[in-house]
């Protein structure tokens, strides 16, 4: 009987695991449509999120059933409501992948960001997919050390966001509607982030049973 | 022993109805903060939020105490479930004022907003602080039919919304740093409301077993 819940509660790890690479798959895909304006790829994250959404649902099933028929403690219960949390993390994280896809989109055919500022996005999105992979990695290894330096990735996207929102209102000949665009996106980019160190947050809870402080809230 | 339990449990909800009490108390001195460039007001919201914070961070360990001490099954396993996903939308509430109250901060003195939209963000505020005291009372009343109406209460603020982007991208002769600030600020109520549709949800699984459809990601 112990030996099936460590299955399934080692196979909801798992499903979580592939939901989050599932998440910086999307905001990979999402950045794609952005910077090179393609209608498919941007159509792809937007159909795709079910995929996401489904598992994050059923991981959070599962996590309820394991409550109810296993009646956990200590390291096991603290497990299990962290799954619950992270099932919302990585559902909204591919949320927001979907909020840039939506951006691309509307304004499709014409690219949404002005020249000066993609390679910005094109480093936002590469910190978006490096920092969604470390997380899915820390859940499959459960290591809280690389749980806890999750936050200091994060710190590249904050810098990022910061030079972009420089940008915009230092200097901006393009309009106000590639300027909101901008700061938008800027914003989903760094929400990504924010969801991925809250994965490293929750492992390190689980692993030692302190839940480390919460995020400052950024200041834009 | 039992009714110590149900003791606990009665007095969790209604600490999460305090904390959701107090975000929406939060957000209407944000909105008020905003449209008076009223400092001390900013600075209140921003230094108060640890008071919801700490609601939340407490709420969660007396979720995970029940749970281990009490071995909970069906309806009062699902209740303690909603409690530890409350409690996170109810600190993301309370950070979204302390994001409305910081914009204000910002720019103070100056008013953020132009003349012509300060209506729209007043309707907004209004909105906003009827759907948490909406949301408070169904988390007391645990009815259910209330907390499916909350989505109603959303289309408001979602008709808001797209009436502020409609004013910012048409005819905008404020600037970019005033359209970003008010993209933004859009933004940040609209998320407000997400979180108090999101509650109304919760009510609905706790009572019925059932978690309604999640919301339509918005287009912007």
């Amino acid at each position: 009987m112990r030996n099936i819940y460590h299955e399934q509660l080692d196979s909801l790890g798992k499903e979580l695991a592939r939901a989050c690479g599932l998440a910086g798959r999307a905001m990979a895909r999402a950045t794609r449509a952005l910077l090179e304006a393609d209608l498919a790829e941007a159509e792809g994250v937007i159909t795709d999120h079910r995929e996401i959404a489904a598992v994050s649902s059923r991981a959070e099933s599962t996590a309820v059933s394991l409550l109810a028929l296993q009646q956990p403690v200590a390291g096991e219960l603290r497990a299990i409501v962290s799954c619950l949390k992270l099932a919302s993390d990585i559902d909204r994280m591919g949320g927001l992948a979907v909020h840039v896809a939506k951006i691309a989109r509307r304004r499709h055919p014409r690219p949404v960001l002005p020249e000066p500022i993609r390679p910005l996005f094109a480093e936002m999105g590469r910190v978006a997919e490096e920092i969604s992979t470390t997380a899915r990695d820390v859940l499959l290894s459960g290591d809280a050390e690389t749980g806890a330096q999750l936050r200091q990735h994060d710190d590249a996207m904050d810098d990022l966001h910061d030079r972009l929102y420089e940008q915009i209102l230092d200097d901006w000949p393009y309009g106000v509607q590639a300027g909101v665009d901008a700061a938008l996106l800027g914003r989903f980019y760094e929400r990504f982030a924010d969801h991925a160190v809250e994965i490293g947050r929750r492992v390190v809870f689980e692993v030692t049973g302190t839940l480390p402080p919460e995020q400052e809230v950024s200041t834009y």
